[in-house]
């Protein structure tokens, strides 16, 4: 298959812009007449502080991001923080919230609980989570040290669309699979989180952006390298930080400003996701079972009438060129990840092919 | 300055083979006609899982490693392993022994003194970290639950050049400045690890070698991404693994068993470091202070007579493209680090630079 004539609906690590990967193939044996890749430039150089310095700048940039805010370029994955941020917050309270809304906030549970008293103050799973549970049914804990939300649930397909308010409690949020898809007002949040491999770049490069009132509260076992205060007073390098991974990022953040910023590349997401959404809401071949108001607009989850179907559905998609759709392997189904990097062309592919398959079928059956 | 006229003795990330980069950059857009590049594919694609086991075939393969052996690719650093191996090792007994012999060392004592009782069973702080603490001075502990070596310090220059015995305990060795550098008898040690991004490939990987016997002692605070139990039953896909830097890795080990495999590239590396010590050793303008027995193959540091001359032979190094010879912060001085990926013409040149620079400051003086 030809790069030309395939569109990756993958959930990450996922499509990257052409442009980037032309930058990337054409700077790898020289970066800027170094003689040096950036893979083997030393992370203490200042050709490498300049590319981290200039990433941070255009995060900020990007979110408008106040003083107080710092940005980190770490190690983990978004699963590994679930953790982490547990022994860096925990530190002085030892009890949280978490809302569950899907696959990825349990596990988050799951794993900040291993480090204090996790409280489940909101729930969707009664309704197998279909929807995120209104402000007005989260009970919430005036002495919780932070409360955690999933802003997108990759898995499931659903997202907020709205900001919670945690009053004085700080709020905290995965946002591995919708950072940097729309405009975020970050000042409503203490801390955020996310892998680069869905939105901004490949696997291996954590970005936290923290608030500087939570940096010194971690647990005595924080190990130094995951120490947010430790990181944000090392401008990221207290240990050896994933350079090359973190110099993708920057080639992304760049093309993402070049797209017209994020109010720009919002409106192109929302145009790809309303038009898959559409199709699927139209045809009774196809079914979305997330609440309307809350479905993603990164990862668009649907099923057809039997799992026969989805896998044929899938093996012709496949042939066409349209690859990577099938859903996380706990929900099953259809799932096309449209993330930054999908052009508008790869959905319009998609719903061409849905067209067809769900005529080819009816007159079938 | 060209890519042809440059010699890069970082420390790490470090200079790659010309030919492993030309590689990843003819692949960069195309991996092997899938349409993706590698930083595209899912990790739970058949591509990716190839890539991924035929790096790990090649790890056991050049380090001929027995059946009870995992080969683990996580992310981290070796600077996290040192907080997370403890995790890892520490839930069933509570102590480890640690042998002090310098700068990684220290740090790896310091980060595992977190989770349990660690005793310092030999070091060779009194002397400045000169030499490697023989086996006879050393008090182990048969109650502990693993006794760790750093087997080169990269900071200091002092190398291992025997295998400790710890009896029972078992052995655990940080040995990310030299891994794949020579043959080493795997089975004498329990766990192994090392970050990628000075022998073997770029910075965000990290490889760890464990034995089976010590995979189900985690403390229950270890997170599940680097519980190496978990990863070892979810083929390192318990998270989204670094893919792109195992990809890269896994070039590195193709560009090894091209080379003769270990038994090759030592003698080669075996001769880079000769031609650089007998140059320091045969003029008194240069010092290494280290013991000629515990000198590290990787990485040759030495003095000259003053932090002056040291700036001064920096600088002029630059100019003829020896580049990235400052020593260590902690240390200082000059350091050259001699990678499996550096090539013997690097260090005639260092060597040719090394007898002007001394010939002419020995004329001025």
């Amino acid at each position: 298959m030809k790069r030309e004539g395939l569109v990756n609906f993958a959930a990450g690590p996922a499509a990257l812009p052409q442009s980037v990967l032309i930058r990337a193939r054409d700077e790898l044996l020289d970066w800027r007449g170094t003689g040096m890749s950036v893979m083997e430039l030393p992370f203490t150089s200042a050709e490498y502080r300049g590319i981290a310095a200039e990433a941070a700048r255009d995060v900020r940039d990007l979110l408008a991001l106040a003083p107080g805010y710092h940005v980190l370029f770490l190690q983990g994955g978004a699963y590994g923080h679930f953790a982490l941020l547990a022994m860096n917050l925990l530190g002085r309270r030892a009890e949280a919230d978490y809302v569950q809304t899907g696959h990825w906030s349990c596990r988050a549970i799951t794993e900040a609980a291993r480090y204090g008293r996790i409280e489940i103050v909101a729930s969707g799973e009664a309704d197998g989570y279909r929807h995120i549970p209104p402000q007005e049914e989260w009970c919430l804990n005036s002495g919780a040290a932070y409360c955690h939300v999933t802003s997108n649930e990759t898995a499931n397909g659903l997202q907020f669309h709205w900001t919670p308010d945690t009053g004085r409690v700080p709020l905290v949020a995965d946002v591995t699979s919708d950072f940097l898809t729309r405009p975020m007002d970050v000042s409503r949040y203490g801390l955020l989180y996310a892998s680069a491999q869905k939105n901004v770049g490949i696997a291996g490069l954590t970005i936290v952006i923290i608030h500087e009132d939570l940096l010194d509260q971690a647990m005595e076992l924080t190990p130094a390298v995951f120490n947010y205060g430790l990181q944000a007073r090392g401008a990221s390098t207290v240990n050896t930080p994933p350079t090359y991974a973190l110099y993708i990022a920057g080639l992304v953040f760049s093309w993402l400003k070049g797209q017209g910023g994020l109010v720009a590349i919002e409106e192109a997401n929302r145009r790809k996701s309303t038009h898959l959404y559409d199709t699927v809401d139209a045809d009774d071949f196809y079914h979305c079972p997330i609440e309307p108001a809350d479905r993603s607009l990164v990862n668009v989850c649907f099923r057809l009438p039997s799992p026969e179907l989805e896998a044929a559905f899938l093996a012709q998609a496949a042939e066409r060129g349209l690859v990577n759709l099938a859903g996380h392997g706990a929900t099953g189904g259809i799932r096309a990840s449209l993330y930054n990097c999908l052009p508008q062309t790869g959905v319009d592919a998609l719903v061409g092919f849905m067209h067809e398959f769900s005529a080819s079928r009816r007159d079938s059956r």
